[in-house]
């Protein structure tokens, strides 16, 4: 074309220009009927595989949006190990004891290596007795997107489950029968991920918008007969607790929010599904309905019980990384100041800005918490792998008042010990302990301590709380390890906080 | 750290692990009350551009949704005019007639080279007649974004204008003062761009959420007086017109979608703001509740005639890279049905999916046509530029029916020509040309025409337009042009469909 040489000789900084060569020629499936509406669409999970050029050695990702209920993890890596497919980096932004079908894979070298927040069950339990040769690298919600942004993490494909997509890959997980709620875990994977691959129950028509997953995003959408089950969402979360001992930490822990000093209007916090904050939440509400205060926002893993709350006009919006119950799924679908948010505007530590450093109140658990204040979420006192990681850490460093709660035994075994098993959230970030028998004020927080004991609250030293449960229980045994390093605990900036340590056989 | 020691022996490919070094070491802000809340507040715009790193030669962005009521770029560029700045590449998504100050930033070689969608006005008058060394870069919507994907076109700082923010940079154009309604240009900056500055009118309370321009996309945030003027958004755009000649093209063009066979329930539609489109939106109106049709979506450019079908529910959903009107921003606000889409999910030929792929019927314009439906929306018929590409190429080669509509003359002046001046939208491309004195379809489309002929339309060939025109006018004399580029015109797909020279002086 004379236009463009003319271009090039005159100007040959843009000798890279080439000339109109068809209004199709960049874009083939416009002049095709059929391929303009079906080039993502895939026959089969395999021809999805096949279309992603996935080989042998790549990394494959999924989200836990259906936590215990999730039917995608497992149906993939059998569907990849029947193809023959070996040596893959498994990605997962959890894995959960439905997951215990990857220990054949694992074991077959299907699945080599493997990131997550956190693991359960019997594949915790293997891999905690030495199952892989490489240990696992386990991260926080906002950690994971860290290593992806920093390009440790590389996802090839990810497979995302979604019960409805449009042709062009427009998703939600508030729509069609089996809703998940917030997807946002699988925001982030549609990010970065090199290829994309939904996994729809339901294909409905263009376009399914408002979308939380892309069209610009989606590589190929594959039907299925199911993704995963929500009434399984909620499996390990207690709604409503009686239990006394639970109630009476919720009292301490409501009774520390109010009088800590970051209680007043416009505040927010973050409370996630354990029975003892769940409670809390509700012991907040009266408190706030009584001195009129009213919160800006909640964060983070949304339930029913702060639907509760937006809906009474007690939270003003609630950002949602995802949905804990179905009440919190059906809120996301209709209430317009619910709102989903990716891991990445929630927790990642490198994104341009996160929503927990806006945070004044959290309400976290633990497995164990020590005297200097380290907690570990991921390891029992038998040394063994049976939690995550999730947000802990990420919202610990950045919200202005960081409370754990917990009783101070567990079938007769210490919480409060002198030095955690494993460390995932560094005692520096914890601010307060609440436990049945008492309230520890972390040394650091002189002014919140104050506080606290002016209003005649019932404070002890944390190692006070210690020596009382080792009066009850004795001194735990040691638990012995192998030098075989099973775990790599990484802090949420990527740091290497801890490690995991074969357990020895016993 | 002894782990991490351990870590490095064992497993030698994770030698890049770091040892945890604190927990804010990575989020320095997190320690100090004040930086958490106001790291990226700027006192002023040349805090911002400092912060930014600006320097000579690179590239910064705009979007243009104020229109002729924009504040944002003669702002900044006369402020980095007097910082000093030279060589600078502006790429905003369009440019206006308000953007005539830029003539002497250019002059001063503050700007050196350009990309747009368009150009009017004295700045286009005086690049016409060979204002700058460097061809200006004409790209349409979704060509604009296939540059930023390619690497063609790379920015270092945009600048983008929004009525409200909160302090970590969530903003939207449907809150506040200035409602500019969409953000569906800057959008696609605010993904791109190496930094990002906020320019604000309002500064909210976080979390600003539902937000077009989310936290994580953004760098600095600076509040200004203005951004820009809303009620000049619709300048140009003629919302009801009584004007005989164009009611009849309308009326016509009305007629040709009823017959076109796209004309069924779930029908799509892209229709515009010139004023014979706008008057058709409503004839069609007329057409579907008669006929009960309902559209499923329309898309694009969205004004209030638009919306009044929506809110009829006559069209199902509205997809909106861009309010054309103060109607259409407010139903943003307000419809939950009017999504907002990037410039990447509307047309960008290279992204994973576009709407206009989607589309049924287009209604577009032009300046020109010619005997092979090639069409022209910069140069008027006297070669200098007047216009925009705007969507049109995109969307003409995705439809399934493209439709243009164009008085036959234009003072004194043939519509329809021999050859385009410049071509923009290939004539394999376009479908049915829609005039005052006849409508012409294209010998590609012979199912088209037949249907057409069987409604009893009046067709004509477009040549017969062209001698009917000829007979009327008199041959037009031949613009004169020096071999001077001053304009490339790329077609969506980054190729060069075509060059604008510079108009001899007369």
């Amino acid at each position: 074309m004379k236009q463009t040489e003319q271009l090039h000789i005159n100007f040959p900084h843009l000798r890279a220009l080439t000339p109109f060569a068809g209004a199709y020629n960049a874009t083939p499936w416009l002049g095709d009927q059929t391929a303009k509406h079906n080039r993502k669409l895939c026959e089969s999970l395999e021809q999805a595989v096949a279309r992603c050029g996935l080989q042998d050695g790549m990394t494959i990702s999924f989200h836990h949006a259906f936590r215990e209920g999730d039917k995608v993890i497992n149906q993939v890596v059998a569907t990849l190990a029947k193809l023959g497919f070996k040596n893959l980096t498994l990605a997962s932004s959890s894995l959960m004891t439905c997951n215990d079908a990857l220990i054949e894979h694992i074991k077959n070298g299907v699945i080599t290596r493997i990131y997550t927040s956190g693991m359960r069950g019997k594949l915790a339990d293997a891999i905690s007795h030495g199952l892989m040769d490489e240990p696992v690298q386990i991260h926080s919600h906002g950690g994971r997107v860290k290593l992806l942004q920093d390009g440790e993490l590389k996802i090839d494909v990810a497979f995302l489950g979604v019960p409805c997509s449009d042709e062009f890959g427009n998703a939600n997980g508030t729509h069609g029968k089996s809703c998940c709620g917030s997807l946002g875990y699988a925001m982030v994977d549609a990010h970065f991920a090199r290829h994309v691959v939904l996994m729809t129950e339901e294909l409905v028509p263009f376009p399914n918008m408002p979308a939380s997953l892309v069209q610009d995003q989606v590589d190929y959408i594959v039907k299925v007969e199911s993704v995963g089950d929500p009434a399984k969402i909620s499996v390990g979360a207690a709604r409503v607790t009686s239990n006394p001992r639970e109630l009476l930490i919720a009292r301490f822990a409501a009774d520390v929010i109010e009088h800590s000093g970051y209680f007043k209007n416009g505040f927010s916090m973050q409370t996630g599904s354990g029975a003892a904050s769940t409670a809390c939440t509700r012991f907040m509400a009266e408190k706030m309905e009584r001195n009129g205060v009213k919160a800006r926002f909640a964060l983070g893993g949304i339930t029913g019980s702060l639907v509760e709350l937006h809906e009474k006009g007690l939270i003003e919006k609630l950002l949602d990384t995802q949905c804990f119950d179905g009440q919190a799924a059906a809120s996301l679908a209709h209430n317009p100041n619910h709102i989903e948010i990716s891991t990445n505007v929630y927790a990642n530590p490198g994104s341009k800005a996160t929503c927990c450093d806006q945070l004044d109140i959290v309400i976290l658990s633990a497995l164990e918490i020590d005297v200097d204040f380290n907690v570990n979420v991921i390891t029992g006192s038998d040394g063994v792998m049976r939690g995550a990681s999730g947000g802990h850490c990420d919202v610990a460093a950045a919200a202005n008042l960081t409370i754990v709660v917990a009783p101070l035994l567990r079938s007769r075994i210490s919480t409060v010990v002198k030095q955690v098993t494993t460390r995932l959230t560094p005692g520096e970030s914890i601010d307060v302990l609440v436990t049945d028998h008492g309230i520890a004020v972390n040394p650091a927080r002189p002014e919140i301590r104050a506080r606290l004991a002016a209003a005649g609250l019932k404070l002890v030293d944390i190692e006070a709380l210690y020596e009382k449960a080792i009066s009850l229980t004795g001194k735990p045994k040691a638990i012995e390890f192998t030098d075989k390093i099973v775990g790599v605990i990484r802090y949420r900036d990527g740091s290497v906080i801890d490690t995991v340590r074969e357990v020895k056989e016993s």
